[in-house]
């Protein structure tokens, strides 16, 4: 590969922007994370301590306005990367270049290199994704979900979210107050309400307001089952500003996925 | 009444704006009101808990987008209210609604219900509104009186308001700072200035600071006697859009109004 | 001097911004101050308590709007200034008026007036300017070097300034990161790095830190040795704003300079 020569696994440059968006989604869930590395990109995965929550991560070579990478494992602090990132603006782009032989990560922004000490990742496991068939398939606004979410915040810790042919539906009950968001099957377009019998589970509202605070998408995919763990995907796009094509509207493209599931609460009494 | 059947004593629709800036007033106050409808609009009425300042405010019918009530009473929580106005832009139409039989208020933002419990008003006095005759009556921008309200606060916990046909004064005195807010007759204009002998009391900072800063209103009536109540008076506006009429300017309408009453601070030194 | 009768030693006018900017960098160094007064403008120099930091600020009577005065000193509250300064927009005139029989300093913000209890200042020292003779000066962009520092906030609490014939370097060491801004002679321009032989010196963050959030100015002129101090000196510009010649560019003209020294932190271990 011409002009590659470093000591390291990775040697890469990624918009401040879109790095920032992966790191608030891990740093959801974790603060400590191993990032697998190969030549076709980087993979995160991570569970809450708790183990209530996971996300799983892929962020394909084409993410990044430059990818040189052979295959191994580091790992990071999220918060450490968070500060740096602090300094950018969002359209600035970042460096990012492993150092073997130190344990280091070197990340740049403009004129400023922070070399970040790598964690020991011995201990740190591969979280396994678990098979969930979830009969119930939903599309909905990120930003009517999360009102829903805001709205429940005040009255009580956890919702109920059910889905049936004809409405998709969060509840939160609190002792004097309830709230609903209810999204008929017009609402949100029938090809967006995917359900033939009707589903329901419980959730930590916490866990769904920490992960949907951390997302900018506009859209989320959402599977539900009776109670199942939600899963809820996401694509994350790029959009190719070609400046030498003038007239023509920027390219978006899927560079990436975002997978997060959590666990549903189970009431025992 | 066509098309008006519910189980309840009111079903209304009023812009977020004009249910945020009287929920900041009343939230000035109280926490708990009560409110009274009738066919004709709302008023509420409330005294803090030292009994040192009372509100009035008159909402008619006109203040609403849509507006159905008969007679009756409901206990509010306006923090409540508060948190569900947060999720609505200034923009945004509130939906209200009585359920009688259940004994709820159903605030609606968007796909968004919140079934809110009322509050028993058994317990909830009805504050007679004291006639007071205050010699002295001064027109003047809320945004003056609030800069002198500020100036001040720095430095001690009460001013003194004095008005004599030459001018209008808010003074603080600090131990070792004093603050000075001056408007002649020439700067307001005379016809704003109507006194014909001085007056002079002295008022609490807090309670008018928290009263001026829930206030969006330009321009206040104030009422001021010699060791007597301030007298706050000022109307609530609504801007009439008219999409159909183009190129008429919005028409203004007055569709409430707002009476606060503050005690003065009588000095026992 | 034609209409200039008063009872103190200043009456003047200043735009809010520039007294803002005086008083927020005075204010990273001391609480109280003596100010300096002549003819031709004012006088400010403050040592912080620990004897680390200083700051000499001189402001000629062209930073004024208006500007009468006789000579003496008077002694300040930095933050009674500042509460004042909170009332007004950056483009507001500030009033300025000793009066001396009553010991107080009266600052008006449009029709507001804060008479300022003055401070006793027999027993405010008059800090010497020490003479240092720093071999490198190095001339570099305000906000370049507030990077360098805020990147370095998370890491350590000081940094080490290095400066040789090839480049100028902000390097900051943690226990596992490091953090380094490294500016080369092309990247700064060959005449903003006047240095024959390497110096370095190191400085506590948080003292760079708050002078330099304290300033606006675009760039600085930074004098370094050997384990000596800092020297960071800038110019006070003000715009002159012509408003009866159209077509014209506003005039800068140079209406004040700053000095700051910081000792250098010496490692005993």
């Amino acid at each position: 590969m011409e002009g590659f020569d470093m000591d390291g696994i990775i040697e890469a440059k990624i918009k401040a922007e879109m790095l920032n968006e992966v790191m608030k989604i891990i740093g959801a869930i974790v603060e400590e994370v191993k990032i697998g590395i190969s030549p076709e990109g980087i993979v995160i995965r991570a569970v809450d301590p708790a183990h209530v929550a996971m996300v799983d991560i892929n962020l394909t070579s084409k993410a990044f306005n430059e990818f040189n990478a052979t295959s191994g494992n580091i790992g990071i602090s999220v918060s450490k990367i968070q500060e740096i990132l602090k300094l950018a603006d969002s359209n600035s782009v970042i460096g990012i270049k492993h150092n073997e032989s130190k344990n280091r990560l070197i990340i740049s922004v403009g004129n400023i290199q922070r070399n970040m000490g790598l964690l020991d990742i011995t201990s740190m496991n591969d979280p396994k994704i678990p098979k969930v068939n979830l009969p119930a398939k939903i599309e909905i606004k990120t930003e009517e979900l999360m009102q829903g979410i805001r709205a429940s915040e005040s009255i009580t810790d956890h919702i109920t979210l059910i889905a049936n042919p004809e409405y998709f539906e969060l509840l939160a009950d609190g002792e004097m107050d309830s709230v609903s968001l209810k999204l008929t099957k017009d609402m949100i377009g029938s090809g967006n309400l995917n359900v033939k019998e009707e589903v329901r589970s419980d959730f930590s509202l916490d866990y769904l307001a920490s992960f949907l605070k951390a997302t900018s998408t506009g859209s989320l995919s959402i599977g539900l089952g009776i109670n199942h763990p939600i899963q809820i995907n996401f694509d994350i796009d790029k959009e190719e500003t070609q400046k030498d094509e003038l007239g023509k509207s920027p390219k978006i493209e899927t560079v990436g996925r975002v997978l997060y599931l959590l666990a549903p609460r189970i009431e025992n009494d």
